[in-house]
């Protein structure tokens, strides 16, 4: 593991960004996997501006790494939980050609990990971390830590439902679909970002404590390449 | 995972041959590393029978990945399990010169991960399975699975431990050192051969049983690129 | 470069199967090019015969590296020189599906080079050497040596085309397609196979004469991973 | 080739920049070489003040790609062309270990490839262009192209070499050591930055101009990963 700890939530998203540049700026078809979420806000804001000072990477494909269909009371898909947000915050402020992302659906998720392979593999992957340990999609309580992908019915056994299921407005989701731990384990270079004190005990736990099915990022530690990149608040509980 | 099935124990070792001639014949600096003990017999044989007809490549240097140095009753060293194997199976017959075999011992087993990346990673590892579930040193009952390398105080709480010292014939051992699972995920290509009715029941376990820590070859599937190469008795418990 | 001096052409063939079948053997997609002509026919029968002892392995796709389509004097194509070779001493006897198999045409040949790139590149090709020093299809008189791929129009200007056109019986070819020297420069490993006396003026000049335009293929110097396996006759003029 | 045109010598210095971080931020030894001169001065700068916000990346490592020892009348060294100006401009402001710096010099520049090979091989390698178009010390007048490494004995045949003595100031250069093409071949990621109208036909020469020995970088565009930083200047002249 390589573990970087820098001052400010600025600097790991400077980093951060360096990162998905530099993995972009090759002469060959690249692959990416990159988070939703509030922690990479202002890194899509910083790569958004640098993406527009450059010429379109046509070299550049995006796969997202996990999805959650929303649904309306009509049990019409109304909504993509990750896709949606990647959307907002990234593929259409950065103008990224449709043909160049692939997102993940309920659909097609059991041949994902093939389609990923076919395309040559993954460079790099950009990944958070929650307060409750999970990364992607893989939840404390129903991670399959031996399976590429997976699918998981949302249930209310899941502390996180309810409050997850409320939140969707009137709306509700019933699975979500995740790459998991061997797909992770293939990326080339495994980039965690995590920033602010919320998130300083998930970090020690991920990074320090024991490698433990309860705590799903623990595992994260496995990977040959694994990148941290930590705001001083996030680090502050390590040893 | 890439499964293959072949008829025999000779066609196993044939197969495991190829491997290992093919990442040796590459122009550049190429590290090995392979497994002693008895299933690797045949393999070694015509590892060495084929070495011979081929010019000297001394492009290809040897690591070995666990070890368990024997003791006299005097407490001095006498011999060394896995090196001692692989010296009489191959390093001798093959008349590898030392200068390409780095050995890892209680002196140096802490630095041997960044030895190994120094020298640019391990290409290719052929590891054997026991029917216990252990793979290099790694055993049912003191696994580290988040350690590159370890230390294991040998003693009776482990029930593999005095039928072990009892087979030394008056020496005796205290510690063994071996790589653990992040070094083997390291690896680019992670060949397990496994051949034998003995077998069988392990690698049902290690293939398509629960990963869980009782049984440690089950981990070895979060391997990115593992090949398995079975007779037809090591792979007849599988579905 | 790595050279291997074989005592015999049975050697030769043996050791690029052995290649052969270890690119082959991994969790992974893998694309391979492979050279048709007379220098691998006992390869093909040595990879045949060891495919047909293995389960099929669906993970490995191919890709054609030079073509000639073949008309009939009303114009029409009949045949592909290249394809229809393979065709016979490889795909239908090893009976590779055809999804699997990525043949280089005249409506394609542009578009190529990114399509190896889309699935991750190639892992190994095996090529020959011509008496005239061709690589593929790069030969002495009009190679585009900074070009991916290309066309070359056939005419008699080039003192090789009279009496390839006569080979063809009374039909013809007017225009060739290859990969050019940057598209080998891409692949991880560059095998070069050779056997016999007739080859071993070739060999030497590829091998120990200048890099010269001359001789397309001692541009093959160049390649960082090139493997060069010669059985005693092909090598015997080397210093 | 990936060819990324920016506006400003700053935006050239910063995505540089950017590539040798991202290429530095990685869980294992990285070997890295880059170029001296006056090109990269404003990179050296912004790389210093981000390397002096990080910690101590102690898993990268430098190696030299060419050197002119400078000697006095009295035929002692006093000095060398480019290490002395990557120091000044690089290991000494950022406080690089000496141990992580490997020069090449008339003593070792045989083995050089080898020492490199053995640690893995280059990771990213960052030049420049010559007006003549020379790159590394790959002169127009005396390239080997098919040698990793090899020494030139500067003499006035070569008409650079005048104003180069002088230049000197009262010492003189006997002989000039370089990384030749098949060594760049191998760098996993080229990367060529150019800036300014004094580069703008060399530029073109370079990138569309014929691959042809008397301008050397013409070859750069055999490399597999090239990516070619330049401001709107010294792309201004192509088409």
């Amino acid at each position: 593991m390589k573990k970087i700890i820098v001052d400010t939530y600025e600097d790991m998203s400077q980093l951060a960004t360096d990162l998905i540049i530099a993995a972009s700026l090759q002469a060959k078809r690249i692959n990416l996997s990159l988070t939703a979420g509030s922690t990479p806000k202002r890194m899509y804001e910083l790569l958004n501006q640098k993406l527009a000072s450059l010429p379109e990477m046509t070299n550049v494909h995006y796969y997202t790494f996990d999805e959650t269909p929303i649904k309306n009371q009509a049990h019409e898909v109304v909504g993509y939980d990750n896709f949606d947000g990647l959307n907002e915050s990234f593929f259409k402020p950065a103008k990224i050609d449709s043909t160049r992302i692939h997102a993940m659906t309920g659909d097609n998720y059991r041949d994902f990990p093939a389609e990923i392979d076919a395309a040559g593999g993954l460079e790099l992957m950009v990944i958070g971390i929650g307060e409750d340990g999970h990364f992607c999609a893989n939840m404390p309580e129903c991670t399959l830590y031996d399976q590429e992908v997976y699918k998981v019915k949302l249930t209310n056994e899941y502390p996180w439902n309810e409050p997850y299921q409320q939140s969707l407005q009137g709306n509700y989701s019933d699975y979500m679909y995740t790459l998991g731990l061997p797909a992770l384990l293939k990326v080339k270079k495994l980039v965690l970002i995590a920033n602010g004190l919320a998130k300083a005990q998930a970090i020690k736990a991920a990074l320090e404590g024991p490698m433990t099915p309860d705590f799903p990022s623990s595992y994260l530690r496995l990977h040959p390449n694994l990148v941290v990149i930590l705001d001083q608040e996030a680090a502050s509980a390590l040893t």
